[in-house]
């Protein structure tokens, strides 16, 4: 038996012959799900997301007003086609096929820059689905603004993951934008909670500066007018704040620096070091700050680390940060829901593992619409997640509508207890919770872009801010609810005056008419019905900064 | 104020200077939480996933019995090591840097074979971290058992995706399997439902022919003995079935064939193509089969998938896939959860888009400790997702323990209407569903390997089998139901049986006793008690297949 099994036995040297390497194209061509292109709905969806997401941050970054159309046409059975113009600074004829072509190449990966797009995947993705569904490159239209236009075909050789440009050509006008046209098979448009349409709405919500033109297959013309002409600032790479970074970080960045000495890569590569800092961390540290960075050994870069650990630091700053602001998000969820009552919320920037600033905004709306959308109760449908409560989660204003079960903003909701607040029972109540979360670098947990990871640092400070938020809810609803329990009780005394006044009346021989007025007067005067304290709240509060 | 706006613009040719390419390495090193690598606890259970699964399929596809020995060592605070010996086909030299250092490469991408690695990501993965968080190579001795084996130092170059091998030296010794020690900083051990313990547990309930010895950081040894010495039969390479390929499939493989004419290439690289499909598909394409397939254009390729459709193939072969089996499961949660009643199902394999058979097995377990156990009440607490039944979910025999929100197995168990089968809150009924998903290739959500995407073919087949069960659930629920019901009215007529004979017997004169044992045996004839009908149903059931 032993022998037998031996026999059998397959050696390393004949499996090493099985040894390939491949390329991230390939890798992402056999799992385009972690991209999020599968299921026909979602994949069509996810490619509308890729390509708006681009064109507002080049937008953002440009210092332009971004208005973007986007046309889908049926070409057959599950068979649609995305035409995407915007007014963007457009590419260059050097760029265009890196940004379009190739996996991992683009302006985001090494910037930490509060954008949407943050990996150098998402349209290449696209480009890569539209050749291997359709086996048909994709159509552009560049231009800077400056000289003619240019046009020309483009695909992936995956093998390589190289661009492949063909019939690259001069056009005989000016332009400034970015023009894609792009062709995919398998993909279905439904005018459902996770189709294009919705998360267009969505988008339009979180970015009130931009208008977006919607030409359905259908035929329809939905235009999303912005509601503001700020143009937001245009968002600015930051530095890592020493509060979040690893020895790897250190020694890396150190190896890369432009400083000559270790004081000085500190002071100009972080954030918050300064003088009094550098003193600081010189007398936790066994060695000479003036010593060359490019020297730093990993035991140094440790002691740095754990210097940084004891220095009080002040907080990351917000520069790099661009939220939507609380009086935009209420006045966002106020045009969507109509609630009864809103309350917004944008928190101080924080820094979590790496020393990555972000920063929280929520959004809660309770009554009127909110909580029973029809989006949120196809939602439910479509992705049987058992989510109740309509959340709508955003990343860099960029909305998320898939993987919610996997997401930190999810998981932080569900784990607040609710009961606490006042909400007896999250999943039959009027509730809209709307989460911002932004930052120079969002940790997804997939190249999809639709779920945050839930690191202690992220879900500590999304379940603080449901709180604070949930805290001033509870004491409208309390107050809502003391005021109908006083209703109830007033009428219930209401309706029996008259039989008490009879009765007195019989009694005391006093005149019957009277004595309801008095009892009138009582009841009234004892059980006041007064505007829910939330309301009054609500006056007192000072006006929202960016209002 | 158009003016204005207009000097902020950047124009493209300036943020065309930021565009940079980087290695899929840097990618996964910024964005380590796709990997699953994130979270004190949650890193160091994946590391040891990484490990695991890739030990036991390299015992698998060389016909070893695995005996696999983890020590988990701790150094200080947050920080472990980790020390994994197999007893493996061992690697070689060639291969060694390739498979511990270098992204995306190894033996397994390129094949369609029923494996729990798929990626070459993992273990490459596990060293850029302890790289990244304690700047040390991970420690290797691997042999082949041929000839010495040898040891070396490995770390990843990220910049370039390249190995960097050190102190490369031969052993004065024989040895066969594969030795790696690793060490990590950032995390944190846990007996918890998502720390090593449970995933080895869980491992070994799905693995019942390996050996696992796992020495805890505590100095604890917990040995989990196979209970089988039943070796799977090493999974098999596996040619694509036409019923799921696209286009883009055909064409790639039509340019990578060895075979002379398209007849041939869909004859020797597709599964279940024969003569008499050949002959149909001459039918329904507009070209000749004789055709050289490097020159096949998209269209053809077209018309060969269309017709592809048309044909009524058999299902995919079985050959490559390697189900535990219903009896195995059996034992196993019976084992376990001791539960009143099980139902196993092995489902025949069925195919999903790009052409991937794939297989379904479910066990449920009802009563005993099945829903209820400590495990999954501290996995509620852990992940707050909400999932309250206990699902243990599988892919290729290796243990998913985190995302499951995102899961086709937790979404497909959440979309049945369980209401339907006697169950009418799945959130409080002693309920244990195991689901072991087997394919050639797992439709991972992520690189971090921990969710299923719900592709349409594969919620089908879920959904299908988890209703097949829970019918058979239903039956035993029911008839236990109408037991209890059936023995309440017996407890009863008895308790009024002397009353009701007291009363008769002064009536009708006659001995109160006598009337007693009358009532009592009408009762008991009545309302007979039988053994639940499901128990009745499992004696009748044929014996199972592989038992």
């Amino acid at each position: 038996m032993k022998k037998k099994v031996k026999k059998t036995i397959v050696t390393g040297d004949v499996l090493a012959k099985e040894f390939k390497e491949h390329s991230v194209a390939e890798f992402f061509k056999k799992n385009r799900q972690m991209l999020g292109l599968y299921g026909k709905v979602r994949t069509l969806t996810t490619v509308v997301h890729e390509y708006v997401t681009n064109s507002l941050d080049a937008c953002e970054e440009a210092g332009i007003l971004p208005e973007i159309e986007i046309k889908l046409d049926e070409l057959g059975p599950e068979y649609y086609q995305i035409t995407i113009k915007d007014n963007g600074p457009g590419l260059t004829k050097d760029t265009v096929g890196k940004a379009l072509g190739q996996l991992l190449a683009g302006t985001k990966f090494h910037r930490l820059m509060q954008m949407r797009g943050q990996q150098g995947i998402g349209a290449s993705g696209c480009t890569m689905l539209s050749q291997m569904t359709t086996g048909k490159a994709i159509k552009v239209i560049s231009g800077t603004g400056k000289g003619k236009a240019f046009a020309c075909e483009i695909s992936i050789d995956p093998k390589k993951n190289e661009p492949q440009i063909y019939n690259m050509r001069d056009l005989d006008r000016k332009f400034r934008g970015l023009m894609i046209q792009a062709k995919f098979k398998g993909v279905l448009y439904r005018e459902s909670a996770m189709g294009p349409l919705e998360y267009l709405r969505r988008t339009a919500i979180a970015n009130p500066h931009a208008k977006i033109i919607f030409r359905s297959p259908k035929g329809e013309k939905i235009i999303f007018n912005r509601t503001t002409t700020y143009i937001p600032k245009p968002p600015k790479p930051m530095k890592p704040h020493p509060a979040g970074v690893t020895v790897d970080d250190v020694i890396t960045m150190a190896h890369h620096t432009k400083a000559q000495k270790v004081s000085s890569f500190l002071k100009n590569d972080f954030e918050r070091i300064g003088d009094t800092a550098i003193a600081q961390i010189q007398k936790l540290v066994s060695f000479d700050l003036n010593k060359d960075p490019r020297k730093l050994t990993w035991s140094e870069a440790e002691q740095i680390v754990n210097a940084f650990k004891k220095i009080k630091f002040i907080a990351p700053s917000a520069d790099g940060l661009r939220p939507i602001g609380e009086a935009r998000i209420r006045k966002s969820l106020e045009s969507i829901v109509q609630p009864e009552y809103v309350y917004t919320l944008t928190r101080p920037p924080k820094v979590y593992a790496g020393g990555y600033p972000f920063q929280v905004e929520i959004g809660i709306a309770y009554g009127g619409k909110a909580g029973i959308t029809t989006e949120n109760n196809q939602a439910k449908e479509d992705e049987n997640q058992g989510v109740k409560v309509e959340i709508m989660r955003f990343a860099n204003r960029a909305p998320l509508l898939f993987d919610a079960g996997n997401c930190a903003i999810t998981k932080a909701v569900h784990s607040i207890d609710w009961k606490r607040y006042g909400i007896r029972d999250l999943e039959n109540v009027p509730l809209t919770i709307f989460v911002n979360f932004i930052s120079v670098h969002v940790p997804y947990t997939g190249a999809g872009k639709q779920a945050i990871a839930d690191e202690d640092e992220i879900m500590e400070e999304l379940r603080l801010a449901l709180m604070m938020c949930a805290r001033k809810t509870a004491r409208y609803i309390s107050a809502k609810r003391a005021e109908i329990e006083k209703k109830m009780k007033r009428d219930m005394f209401y309706k029996y005056i008259p039989e008490v006044a009879e009765a007195l009346s019989k009694i005391t021989k006093k005149d019957k008419n009277k004595l309801i007025k008095k009892l009138e007067w009582l009841v009234l005067n004892k059980l006041k019905l007064e505007k829910p304290e939330e309301k009054k709240v609500k006056r007192l509060k000072p006006k929202q900064k960016g209002e």
